[in-house]
């Protein structure tokens, strides 16, 4: 349904020709400071209109919060905020009435309500993520001032344009075709594991398609061109690192940190696919050489010296950076003639008028940065439930001591990041 | 948590040294016949012993219903089940107390949890998916009665070695590398699509590599032993489709259709990587050529002429089959040794005794069926429950009829497979 | 926290200084007709400055839609609704930002977030209801359409002055005090069921205070003025009945029908006490005259020939009218002083200013209806989606027939009201 | 549906005749030790045959923990318990597969699932509280060791005998019935306030009826004994007090800690009726005498002087005790014959044999002390979650002091009862 989240808890509201889209978003620490513009840098950065690359629809998207806030300061209470429609004029009657655009939410849309709105697909609109963005951003704001969380998207694939190999998510690095072959695996390149390390918001915006290989971008752009000139539409990847998150989050056996995030970026609308650490890659890839070894870390305790986990072992994350990958199908929604059949059965030819996005990547970046932000704000006060609830009982005296680990049961008391 | 569902509810209990592993089922629905052997059958798929390719511990997994059911017949009320655990005896204490398993879970439980089960990972271990096993028997049971609806899975790729381009998963086939050409993408071969349509279990199980391509399956067994031999490990995809499963299931916008399956599929131990449909290839394939076209059906209503979409549109089933792919890492524990680091930071060189799959992806089959009729089953309640509401309704005068399906208000009353 | 429901979910946000308060509606069944003026009703019921009973506040409350709905439509998508907060003039800081009001929020919400808003008891605010109302609105006008279900709460004493023993509920009849003697229990009058089985909103209406009984009401009436008159406050208890309830509706064990009636009541602001039928005095009445013995009804069924079990018995509703009670403290908030201490906690005396409510009975009957209808709609959704999953099941041959009960697996197909 | 919980999160299972009775507990703080013995003392003041007050059923209701622990301590993952049902012989079939008890589950489960156990009311059994009070004992242990936190329940009246008015909680006691005389209340009595300051389990359990006033404890036996040798039944109420429980718990808007109190006790087996604090009694005291006024404690702190509140203010515990009052009806299944109808509407009389607790208080008092430990727990949990995550947070500036309680951010880190 339209609620995500156990102790922080987003639940959106909005089609794209109501009065207006947002979000309710429960259980945000109190005492947090937020102002609309911590907000509205990233529906500035989702909103269309943005470049030649995106859809010509200019809106500004600007949010108005409602409630949950005192000059400024989280109360504790659920934050209301709402983006209004500029667009709601009554719905212009075409083909679209006649016919369900192919690989559109309309027919299902149909199916699953028993009626539809008269933009077609309902809450399939890219305006509902409006309000995922917003209370992203929320979170945010809380991981980085309380853990120096960092989380940044990038567009890592449009149609068969990838990063180069060398710096690219595991998936997209070539390996030895042969299948007898062990040895040579070097799909963990060391290029993106310095890419996942340093790579920022800032840098990614350079270009418009977020891409932050200038020369990959410049390809890109072409390809996204080329797809508009065809009237057609192509789609990509989006990659995401989540740096300084700590080690211990994930709710095993069905929310595994893994699992949850799955959960959410497959809740964006387009989405087909996702992969964590090695991904699919990682399946080809032997035990031996796959495992991440542990070392000693600087301050004495344990950190891997691979990353092929991707953070996550055990479906718990283990202090390293997390990093993820989501495919995005081409946008359904194009102007060139189909031929496909009416809701009645009838064959025709449909050609979609209106303003599409020909790729949908680049102002994906800032909904999965939104998505990633949410699960992990989730996850993290349910940890930290238990590290509290465990710190209060008197020590274990009855194990040996390799099995308790009496450091993690404190719930640190100074931000990590200051 | 250890909970999955809304309606249809899973909660599963057990570590690997303790009494029993198990489950509770809450909210079957009332009046479906039930026995015993229903669900054992799955649960002796999953079980380890079941040929040279897996471990060779030898548990034979026998279920005990607790409750739930009188006379073989669902009451409607909680169904508790268990399997004992045989091999409890109190652990050696080993190198594995000394040493976290490099990318298992032993040291994130520790930092989790602040204490760890003596066998290491605790719910990470793969007695934990019996109580899974067992109830997806149950919801598959429902299901094949009320809905005729079938999922078979079987093992689409061991390491290298993966079914051939023709009757592969799209992201299995190769297609025409040059960036510049969008004409030739043929992923979505005929081929896979009669096997998506044919598939059995009972083919599945021909060999014990759950492959249904005897050629590539003896490949796959040759590529296990290898690892077997080399005291090293394996990973693997495994394909699932779901049959007959009605349109209209998915709870937009956080739990889309494939949001859930995603989850489901990505908390079963090992997995990194999940996709729907086209998935990782789709992003590739232009919108023109990914859409997938409306045609009249033999009822008259609509279907889709190609299902790049794998079921799936909107987060919402269009009745056509659903399809995905899950990426199981090679599996963690392995014999050979590994130079890593103690739980205190001392170097060294971990070599792990015991029983361990080389490869997990043949006994994964039954799990991924398990988890994917949990899925569907909870979607189905559902929207029966909405459909139900709906139907109770005055008609609609004030909208369009094109923007009203009446006959989706219907909730079936006879069983379609009957 | 702030969402209530697992099928038909209710988020309100909100406090009494912020810029609106109001609520999302998720899971409502599409195709139901809903005005702003079905809400409007409900709110103009709730809002203060109604009549000389209660806070000269006045306030129009006007419900501004903003999603889910088409041409007055349901599309089955979340229904967002809002109303301005009238009164956001920043808060002058008084005796409130010393004291913690007596009994009230002042201090709790500190103590549990940190952090208060300036008006003190943040989501405390009566004004937090509106979105509670509005959202029962939207359930009702379906619970009416698609069941005839009839939703009635009126207050049934202010203070000491209670409906007349003979028409009141069951706690506040008086019974033989004589503890021998178990025959003479007559709490249950024949008026008082009369009452429940006809009393309607215009009806309670008649009087400002919403008591159907006009002499009751006038020395209610007085009793509220003096309250008035001293700047005290007085309390009193509201009584609401649920008929064409259908059977069936409550999930064992832990959300039977009275447990979630309970919840949602005393989750309403001043509330401190529940029963449910016979309540407090049912505990003082033999086993052999409390039941509730069945007789055969014109249509065949069963039904109950008394009904001290208020409708519900094994936490399921047996399609009896459902009838329960609920009491309301004083109001915390009075305007004469009183000896109390400052937040640091020099003793001191508090006089708040302000306009209060000097009784809020009244003003919570339509409250009580809300979460009345809420509670029902979830419930029925739930029990729904059951019947329908049952239906579609092969008829059960293994059971001797008394156990069986077929009729009941079928979803009814036409409105019970029409 | 058969879960409770947030993050603590109890799931039983288990009707009268099947193979056992229990519950998977989940989301259990990991270090805490527990002994079976922990477990069992609860579920022996539970089980039937303990005296002659109850039914002569004799079972032993012995635990049988599955998993979650390893040497007796906890790992944080999933508790599972079962208790064997010793009676599982075939039912033998008489008047109750012909007649639905009268203010019985039998018809409603019937209504509700159009199936029902050969015992009649499924889950209705008072055998499913024994997973209730087992999942209750573990959450009572962590609060004890953590927190200090004490539950006592006792029983306050049996029929109409009731604690004298002088130690009764308020709406037992008598108050001034003169309507317009608001001078006199003293309903909550000093030897009231005494009683839920000291009682002891052990004081509680001195007397089979578990009424810690000696004199009203043999006229509740004699009540008993007449209700048994009539072969009838009778009800009676609950009092329970929860000592030294933090601040601050409780989730407004929906899960106030009184209403998630009321859904707990009203989802315990034959309950009608709930108040907190005052109760029903409150309503009819003027806010000027039932406020309770702050004074400072001796820690420099606040507190109120009087308790009217219940410990509860705004849905939030302020620390002060909780008290709140259950109130049972008397039992449905009686032995003396029943002028009633069958299933089919034939009329006729029921006389069921069998054995049947006359009264069901005295074993409802360790039920009632489970679900307000489980409460306790989930809130707990919540709430600490809440703190440790504003901990982190940088001060607040830009608030006035009043406003802001930093001391409230801290986590302690030290149990209080130690």
């Amino acid at each position: 349904m339209s609620t995500y989240g156990t102790l922080f808890r987003v639940t959106t509201f909005g089609e794209s020709h109501c009065a207006s889209v947002g979000a309710i978003i429960d259980g945000c620490p109190p005492g947090l400071e937020i102002s609309a513009q911590d907000i509205q840098i990233q529906l500035s950065r989702r909103r269309p209109g943005q470049s030649d690359l995106t859809t010509p629809r200019n809106e500004k998207d600007l949010v108005q919060l409602q409630s949950g806030l005192e000059m400024g300061v989280t109360l504790g209470t659920p934050i209301a905020l709402l983006v209004r429609n500029e667009d709601q004029r009554p719905h212009d009657y075409t083909e679209t009435d006649l016919y369900p655009r192919p690989s559109h939410a309309d027919y299902t849309y149909l199916e699953k309500y028993g009626i539809k709105a008269s933009s077609g697909g309902g809450r399939s609109s890219a305006r509902e993520t409006i309000g995922r963005v917003a209370a992203g951003a929320i979170a945010e704001k809380y991981l980085k001032l309380a853990y120096g969380i960092e989380i940044v998207a990038f567009v890592s694939s449009v149609g068969k344009v990838h990063l180069p190999a060398g710096m690219a998510p595991p998936s997209l690095s070539p390996i030895n075709p042969d299948e007898e072959d062990d040895t040579a695996h070097d799909a963990l390149s060391k290029d993106f594991v310095t890419l996942l390390g340093t790579i920022s918001r800032e840098e990614v915006d350079k270009h418009p398609t977020r891409c932050p290989h200038p020369e990959t971008a410049e390809r890109m752009t072409k390809r996204i061109i080329r797809a508009k000139n065809a009237q057609d539409s192509i789609g990509g990847t989006v990659t995401c690192v989540i740096r300084n998150i700590p080690s211990g989050l994930g709710e095993p056996v069905f929310d595994k940190f893994e699992a949850s995030l799955a959960h959410a970026m497959l809740s964006i609308p387009a989405t087909k696919a996702f992969e964590i650490g090695s991904g699919f890659r990682g399946t080809e890839v032997p035990g031996s050489q796959h495992n991440d070894p542990f070392v000693r870390d600087a301050s004495g305790g344990l950190r891997t010296a691979t990353n092929w986990s991707g953070g996550v072992q055990g479906g718990i994350t283990n202090g390293e950076n997390v990093y993820f990958r989501i495919g995005f199908k081409s946008p359904a929604t194009i102007s060139q003639a189909q031929e496909t059949a009416q809701y009645d059965g009838t064959p025709g030819s449909l050609a979609t008028r209106g303003r599409h996005d020909p790729c949908v990547v680049p102002r994906a970046v800032p909904i999965v940065e939104a998505m990633a932000a949410i699960v992990v704000m989730d996850q993290l006060l349910i940890q930290n439930s238990r590290k509290s609830a465990a710190t209060l009982l008197p020590p274990i005296t009855t194990l040996p001591p390799t099995m308790v680990l009496q450091k993690t049961l404190k719930v640190e008391q100074t931000p990590k990041d200051s």
